[in-house]
């Protein structure tokens, strides 16, 4: 950390943030400057905590140099980490993944079309929420734990990998027991009791980029599941709040190279989300595969004009199958001019 | 609710929208114009889902007319809502209220002192938290039933009412025990179930505005509280998260007054959290006083300095009471003002 | 344009409402609703202008339907404007155009360096500015004069068509001697006299999306040129500003697709200036091909290590033929896989 | 400016960058840490360019300790700026200033009234657009020439100070002879060739704060006026662009005590174009002056049903002088309060 001084600070304020670094076991190291004084802090192993330091007199900035993650950063584990979603396997340097399925399960007949239509189109995993968050208390939440026992049957028939999004720790066993992979919504991103109890259910967790996070915080929200003994996490970008509303959100895409160098865990996007629009999906899977995300996540849904949610931005099969046959295509070429 | 047609749309297409509209069981009315046709919906009593519609071809825009929030909202309800914290009375045409003490507890001492500190300044309320959210796992993560007995023994002795934060729903029914009104985190303001439960926890919720959320989302959770019994609910305004980012959030104190026309429940300002800077409390506290908030939150510590967390944005017991004394002053000005 | 009433909204309220609209030449059209009642505005060609009627008491919202852009739009011209930089054409359903150069114009050696290394990787188009507008006042400012003539030289040596920016109207009879197309910058985009005069200049314009512009205003801008009587107008996406602070900008790519069925003008992506890195820029180009873009504008530099400006976002000559060939076959597959 | 290594960067990597340090006339000085090194610049007296330094290999992040603002600063000018427009002095530690008036001159009778309005209700500086930017190239533009003469008749009647807004360098001569002080709109904040050329009109300037400017951007704007010889500036807060839509921008207000800080320059507030609605100025006016800003700036016009422009958003005169009686308490209030 380096503590940067007002520059009328005086001495002995400097002498009290110096002697404050040495009783934290720390070593001051003063670089003085034409219009004020900072001071190193040297010594630390890991992030460390401003608070002891703001309070005293005189500091104009704290400026972190060490950041609040590690197990998830790739300066401490260079190798990438292979997510295994039942057997399909999600990392950097490998085949994109396609997820796909209908943003809630509504029934077995939904279901089962949904399921057959992602496993002809050569989608891996299949998605599909059996509880749902929803911001108005009176839209339909989901078919609970009759939903579960619908994605059990649709993979026990296709043999696709299932993921699904928990919303309370009380569901984590019961949940566990049908999905390869758990997701925590946007919503959650920081239920931080939510992620520890994740650290510990023997699964994979998919774990979307909250609405507003910025990149420290998603990744010191993986960095609670990967410090709780789980390093199986998948990064998903989902689209962000900015201050443009004629479409739903703003798909940040530009984070996919930048977490690549950064972070040794996998990350997918989720166009379906990001833009609320099936038609926008298709361009946007594309850009997806051509930035070099390790996959996506798109709705698909037999008949979505008949959805109870999100049916605009859900994909028939038809048009889903014609999508996977091109990222195909792309893929082949990506994977041939790749270093 | 009003669809607004493509340019191009069909008579196909309106004719599709229109039958749509009948099978849920409300009347068509389409609206011709220059360029394009709108279809408005007539004879719904609540918030149309707009799902059955917006996937139909030819449609350009879905427009709400009616909100999703109906239980918090004053055209259903003018009459101010009272919110009852112990004695203390919150609410639109009441004197503002001050709710002080530490951002979390620490020791017995130390809440004691920011107990007696609170009291002896005129503040009505206690606050201090037993259970911490914090983004990195690393952090003091609160005392948790040790603080709990804390805040119970310093309510005991001063006579403050007392607020908490809860963050299970496995917390409720303890929590509850304990604390006069219980608080939601801005990280949890759509953490639904835990909404749904405290509408029966039978005590006061103090809802605080997530870091992203609109004016319509921090309503549609409020409205999930009070649509499950519970019409105590307080709103906290604690700042947004924006592009700007030389201070921790920006504070928006023009919600107030647009609020104060939109729902009857109660709107307080907690500047401690907005600005994260002590020296910058007592302007924003005077500026929450003179919109007409209901009442602040502020955070008070007994040696600020030595604060386990938030420590910098903590006021000093002599510094809180000379801004007490300052909005006393303040209050009787404007409510000899008040038409 | 829809005006919803309020929801206490007195029958005198309505009329007023509505006799305002007849005094405009337009038709009242009341549309009642269980909670509110909604009076639509029929009979007008263009955008409504609200002030007259947002003033009348009573009213709780005003609804554009129409939007402020109308010669920009598809709705007025549905086949794609072919925007012509000398003989180089930019357009929907073309295939995308390479433009490229140095940030600045800096010296002769390196602005013939660099435009030899664009023309000899297959670029069409050098970028390179003259004036630059710079958030510091102490920061290097362009060349100038002495830098069009630069450019005027490289496009007589390469046959490059060549774009640079004008910052001032008196600027604009000069540059168009020497430049094919004339950019404006983000900062400039709603500088309407800049606008108005680029509308009778007689050359297209390349017109950056500002760092907070919506849509619908970078759309209106855009209408500003076409309607001062010059349809070659280029839109250019450049990344918008968000909470985000990792990485420069965030690039919107998500636009792209959805301009593309609103507008008939052009839309390029610059990834340069969005991220802000060098080594962001080929999967971010990349993304902006398979995303559909009518094109990209990057940043090439001789010697990019001692840029006068934007350096670490310049890519080297060896950098830019390699990206140039990925895009090159890129662009075979996505154009066989078209519609 | 601390450069700060990558974890992985070698020594030939940190060995290139103090050269270049040194090269630039500057002192590196190496900082060890745990998991990376840094390595602090010193010798510089004012900004560090970070081009130079920030394209060499190894280098994680750049940070930047002196601010690009320097003149405009406190630590080298720590008095308070008084600015003068007219007679009336605006400056900390002065009572605050009310500036009012119609958003434009539409005749001569309405800006008389408004101007005697302003008058009668203690206001002490007229201010009306007599060139206006609009969004959309079809809205009122204002009156031009003819504004700038009425604007000198209500001046040369009422004894009113004028500020009126100039938005192209070949206005501000003719603009400096009618008007007092010379207002920069939010959309021209960062036209630098504009700040430049006002820093020579030996008029004082009121610079409106960018829809999506950081302070330190905001900062930089100002520096370049100063920087050419014109320390009369006033800054404006006047809502910034953020996710929220409700209202029409988001009033700031939290930077005012922030700036009071940082700079010698006066800041007031514009209540009226930041919320958009005339019943919300009041509740945010008493919050500008409780939150201590130098003043406000608030619309007023004789008839605002009928104003050609942000009528919504217009006080109408009774409005405004009880709004200017309230403030006048409110003043004396804090006055008596002050340290």
């Amino acid at each position: 950390m380096l503590i940067v001084m007002e520059h009328h600070a005086t001495q002995a304020q400097i002498d009290a943030v110096a002697a404050r670094i040495r009783e934290l076991g720390y070593e001051p190291l003063p670089i003085p400057g034409a219009n004020r004084v900072a001071i190193g802090v040297l010594g630390n192993r890991g992030y460390v905590d401003e608070e002891p330091f703001r309070d005293l007199a005189g500091i104009q900035e704290l400026i972190h140099v060490t950041k609040p993650y590690k197990l998830a950063s790739r300066d401490f584990h260079p190798e990438d980490t292979v997510v295994r979603i039942g057997t399909v396997e999600v990392a950097w340097h490998r085949p994109p993944v396609i997820i796909a399925g209908p943003c809630a399960v509504e029934s077995r007949e939904q279901t089962l079309a949904a399921a057959r239509a992602v496993k002809a189109a050569g989608g891996r995993v299949l998605r599909g929420g059996a509880f749902k968050p929803r911001t108005s208390p009176h839209s339909f939440q989901g078919l609970g734990e009759e939903g579960l026992e619908i994605l059990a049957e649709a993979r026990a028939e296709t043999g696709l990998a299932v993921v699904t999004e928990v919303m309370r720790i009380d569901q984590i066993e019961r949940v566990a027991e049908v999905a390869d992979c758990l997701q925590v919504g946007a919503r959650n991103m920081q239920n931080f009791d939510l992620l520890r109890a994740l650290g510990e259910a023997g699964r994979p967790v998919l774990l979307k980029r909250g609405l507003s996070a910025t990149l420290e915080e998603w990744l010191a929200a993986a960095e609670y599941i990967v410090a709780s003994g789980n390093d199986q996490v998948i990064l998903c970008e989902r689209g962000i709040r900015t201050f443009e509303r004629a479409l739903r959100n703003t798909l940040d895409l530009g984070v996919v190279p930048w977490l690549r160098q950064v972070t040794h865990l996998p990350v997918i996007v989720d166009p379906s989300h990001a833009l609320g629009r099936r038609d926008l999906v298709p361009p946007l899977a594309r850009a997806a595969w051509a930035v070099g995300a390790c996959g996506i996540m798109v709705e698909v849904h037999p008949d979505p004009a008949r959805a109870l949610s999100d049916g605009p931005q859900s994909m028939d099969p038809e048009g889903f199958a014609a999508l996977c046959a091109e990222l195909d295509r792309l893929g082949a070429l990506l994977d041939a001019a790749a270093p």
